[in-house]
């Protein structure tokens, strides 16, 4: 049982189930938005009718947007933002963060430009030591956990005490952590699978079945897994909960925004085209070029997270994108 | 570009559909049925409506009830039998077999009693040399094959030049072979994914979403490999598209019937109940209990078979089954 006072930046779908965990889980939780409206709805009607509509979000759960107050009560200090903000509204916020506080980022991505991991963008613009900051990753979708459905996830930190010490701040009976110190390898698995279900989406969307979806899920991974060992990942991380578990779950759910934006590119829509119908964008749009570039910089072959970001670019037809994902996995299977 | 005559004992689902993708290859081909109607359907109308309706099957390929001159005449024989009638319909025929045929096993299972893998049944009942016995396994829902929707395989045979033969016979621009020397982790990794296929099924019966699912196959997964490496077979056989590729197919798709049996055990039907109302079975409902049986003889823990197990027997009711998997589940992931 943790009494933590839990503060989450970021009132998404993610963002604010995350909060409606810790507050489950007895921590006094806040969540820090920057619209005025969803912070007082999640505040005053216990709901965040844009993110998760039909949900009663825990009573206890409090939302602020004040976000140098909040952070400055915090001993567990979520980071729940997309991996293009997330530096920039962090950054102001360094001074303001106690010093006995940890920091758990739950962003998904690599930052465009450096190829950094989000714990690593995390302790920068906090301006903290990396052996503070946490990663949550799973198969998590927001949705069904807001809705309190059995869930695992990991919380990998670079020392077990501080993985323990967020574990027991999110522990419920509806979602089970697992700790691991493969922060490397639970970043990348996050990241690459938002990728991944963009490809199983653009799949879907060209009426490819299920055989070529698991296939195409099946050489997802050992992509993911061949990017994160060469960054010193471990292996097994990839086989796991955060690994497998995250990208079966994200790529065969129609819950996912990505492999729904995915659907949409492979029907034949420009990614301004779904951006501009949908209002919103997918973290694999962004992180697919941030990806293939950490990729090549390593020498590691990438061959769908290559074709997802020729697609994205418009620099391939998603039509094409069978053909050059399944000629080079032929290659990769029998090597 | 082979010309071996293939002949395929077995006139189901999967048995009609690889003897469409050999003809499809090229090769003379004959699908044997012991029903007269199937036969005479697939032989002069070119379909076989009762297991893949609205398919039209190729030309070429032919059809009979006569099993001993079919036999007579082949170069590779494909056994696309049901695994507990598989020694019975094969030994008799053992004397017709040409002494240079090669067999190919499709079937998944391991036979109860003896604990024995498909191929080694395959060997036994045929008396002829392991040698001479391949595998196919992968992400093939046979509904999509026939519908030349493009689909990967993995052919594995003790040696490369049987597998690459035998891959010749069923290569075609939809349906691609990649071969593999590991028959044991192949077999294993085709038989348990039945029983997997059901756990998922009963837990979306009961009304587990998206992340449970996605938790259970990645459990799934590493108890297969566990009881895998347990017999010799390459770890790394599990990762590819016979392991990971074929359990995600299996188990995500509603065409598989493993899982669409298990959705009517998790519903609160029992096993004669569904058998009843369908009329058929599903292979995981008889390999249940001899993978079982196989793992406790060597001492490797599966929870999710032995909970698949136990319901498939009565002894445990379905909305139990999540409590025993998961419990389980949490001390195999931190283990």
């Amino acid at each position: 049982m943790s009494t933590d006072r839990v503060v989450v930046l970021g009132s998404g779908s993610w963002g604010t189930t995350f909060a409606a965990v810790t507050a489950d889980a007895g921590c006094p939780s806040t969540v820090w938005g920057r619209d005025a409206a969803v912070v007082a709805e999640i505040d005053g009607d216990h709901r965040n009718s844009a993110y998760l509509p039909g949900i009663e979000l825990p009573s206890a759960l409090r939302a602020t947007t004040d976000a140098a107050s909040a952070v400055a009560r915090a001993d567990v200090l979520v980071l729940a933002l997309p991996s293009k903000v997330l530096r920039d509204t962090l950054g102001p916020l360094a001074g303001a963060i106690p010093d006995g506080a940890v920091l758990v980022s739950l962003a998904k991505g690599v930052e465009l430009g450096t190829g950094r991991r989000m714990s690593e963008v995390v302790a920068e613009a906090a301006g903290v030591d990396a052996a503070r900051v946490a990663v949550v990753s799973g198969p998590n979708l927001a949705r069904e956990i807001a809705e309190r459905q059995p869930t695992a996830t990991v919380v990998a930190a670079p020392g077990v005490a501080l993985a323990e010490r967020v574990a027991a701040a999110c522990s419920t009976d509806y979602f089970r952590p697992y700790t691991n110190t493969d922060v490397v390898g639970v970043e990348i698995a996050g990241a690459m699978k938002n990728v991944m279900a963009l490809a199983v989406g653009m799949a879907v969307g060209l009426g490819m079945g299920d055989n070529s979806k698991a296939s195409l899920i099946t050489r997802g991974l050992a992509e993911t897994a061949r990017l994160g060992t060469a960054l010193g990942a471990d292996p097994q991380t990839f086989a796991g909960l955060a690994g497998m578990g995250d990208l079966v779950a994200t790529c065969t759910s129609p819950l996912s925004r990505n492999r729904t934006f995915g659907e949409q590119l492979g029907a034949g829509h420009s990614v301004d085209e779904v951006v501009g119908a949908t209002r919103r964008t997918a973290e694999g749009v962004v992180s697919c070029r941030s990806l293939l570039a950490l990729a090549r910089s390593l020498g590691v072959d990438v061959p769908i997270t290559e074709a997802v970001a020729a697609v994205v670019t418009g620099a391939l037809r998603p039509q094409e994108l069978a053909a050059t994902m399944f000629r080079r996995a032929r290659k990769a299977e029998s090597g």
